[in-house]
């Protein structure tokens, strides 16, 4: 199955305390089709500017993600940049150019109109609403979004594409803006009588938690002892996750728990270094390790008392 | 086998956003032994007022909790009151009496001495050290402390102790005031390398995190809508920890991953009701039932890429 992705592709510099780069690759649809592309096939629905490297482009390229939806646009690509603090977690934007990224209008290229499944990262509402209207066909739609939709009048965009998407990505303070409850359990009930059938929410270094009609599901946060760059570890398990159910060619509640686990071991790559740098030379049998990994860390068989 | 707990008895008052209670029983010791003895026989040492009513001695004794430690001392039994925070997680604490605890001194009546599993709770480790010396034959010895005792120079009571027990279990924020390490793994791997074997880290509603021979294990935190009173968890989790290990007799790995899980089983337990309440009537059926759904909430069977 073909999963198709918009979202945004950048270039991002980065610190962190111990090292930094510059206009590094970055953006959502950057992270998520590096992932994706190990498992399935990728179109891509994104815009840069004339100074965004061919190298980059010929990277994607040669992990066959198709790049007909990639608007070229006049002026610069967007910039973001960062800086993490110590305990690499929390972060602090240093600059953030929106450049061409600001007048992106997604254009669904015909051959991209009967993907099967469909990723609208963080993007403005009103654009993820115009791709969906594209892919009327589509088997499986998630949708991400950050803390500034989810403040009025954003949220107003937001809430009738609730239902008509399979699953919402979000982040625990998100789902508790989403919400308006402070408890996880209570959010994703919440969120789910909004319409959407699978809320996953991320938690950091705390895991991943999938509520579904399956009940709830906790990937745990892959142990690492060196971070090296957080960055894009939410697109990644966006799109080890959607990668698998593609991979998969089934939605029900199993696989979407091994797709969050999927998810998680993508992820876990992706802050192992600096941009996408992590995916260049990663295995399929490499990915598929770790979540063997995963399945050990929570590991205890029955119990009898 | 049989379990030793030295610890606290105390009465507790207790305000939440929505309740409050006022001299509850509370301690560390009285949670360990309320939970540990539905799965194994309990040794108490502790110490309480004169004050101390009747019933709690009653309900203690009635659950088989072996009293012939527990000392009466003149005066007014050790209180601690407390505000929890509107996230249920954060708390101030309002109003600490030490009490007859200022003075206690853990004897050990001889019938106690053959103790097969012995758990140190929160105390001053020089006491702690006290009671390990009385208990030369135990098979299995795990310790609890506080930031306060992570400081110098009480600290370095603690470093040879550790050397001397079976597990350590401590919280996320006092693994790295004892390790000097932010990320977790290296928290945990220094920890081992001051003679621990098994360190276990509550992460709070990340759950809890064992660190052994056997590489990482993770223990999810039963996800709850209703937390009540989060009072004692802590010390319902070490009380489902260790009498799940005296009650299976083995100390590997397997077996400490098992008794994560009912330690996390027994601390979910703990915060649905204020005190002990929530164990009064609960049966070893309900408790392994809940060990069954923390093997749900992390299912995922076998993945193929």
């Amino acid at each position: 199955m073909s999963v198709l992705v918009v979202g945004s592709v950048a270039l991002d510099s980065v610190e962190t305390p111990r090292d930094k780069r510059e206009d590094i690759l970055g953006g959502s649809a950057s992270f998520f089709s590096t992932v994706a592309s190990m498992l399935t096939s990728v179109r891509l629905v994104a815009v840069v500017g004339e100074d965004f490297p061919a190298e980059h482009l010929e990277m994607l390229a040669a992990r066959g993600v198709d790049l007909e939806g990639l608007q070229k646009a006049d002026g610069r690509t967007f910039r973001w940049s960062g800086r993490y603090h110590g305990d690499m977690v929390g972060r602090t934007t240093l600059d953030t150019q929106l450049n061409v990224f600001e007048h992106f209008k997604p254009q669904l290229p015909d051959s991209y109109r009967d993907s099967d499944l469909v990723f609208l990262a963080n993007i403005h509402p009103e654009l993820q609403g115009d791709v969906l209207a594209q892919v009327k066909d589509a088997k499986f739609v998630a949708l991400d979004t950050m803390n500034f939709w989810l403040t009025e009048p954003h949220v107003e965009l937001l809430r009738p594409l609730l239902k008509r998407v399979d699953a919402i990505i979000l982040n625990d303070e998100e789902a508790r803006m989403l919400s308006g409850q402070h408890n996880l359990v209570k959010a994703a009930a919440a969120i789910r009588l909004m319409g959407v059938g699978h809320v996953v929410i991320k938690r950091g270094d705390a895991g991943a938690m999938l509520f579904d009609d399956g009940g709830i599901f906790w990937a745990a946060a892959f142990p690492l002892e060196n971070v090296v760059d957080p960055t894009g570890a939410g697109d990644s398990f966006a799109g080890g996750f959607m990668a698998y159910l593609a991979h998969a060619g089934a939605f029900n509640t199993m696989e979407i728990r091994r797709a969050m686990i999927v998810g998680s071991a993508a992820a876990s790559f992706a802050v192992e270094d600096f941009s996408v740098d992590r995916f260049r030379n990663l295995t399929r049998d490499q990915l598929l390790a770790r979540c063997a990994a995963f399945a050990k860390l929570v590991e205890f068989e029955s119990i009898v008392l």
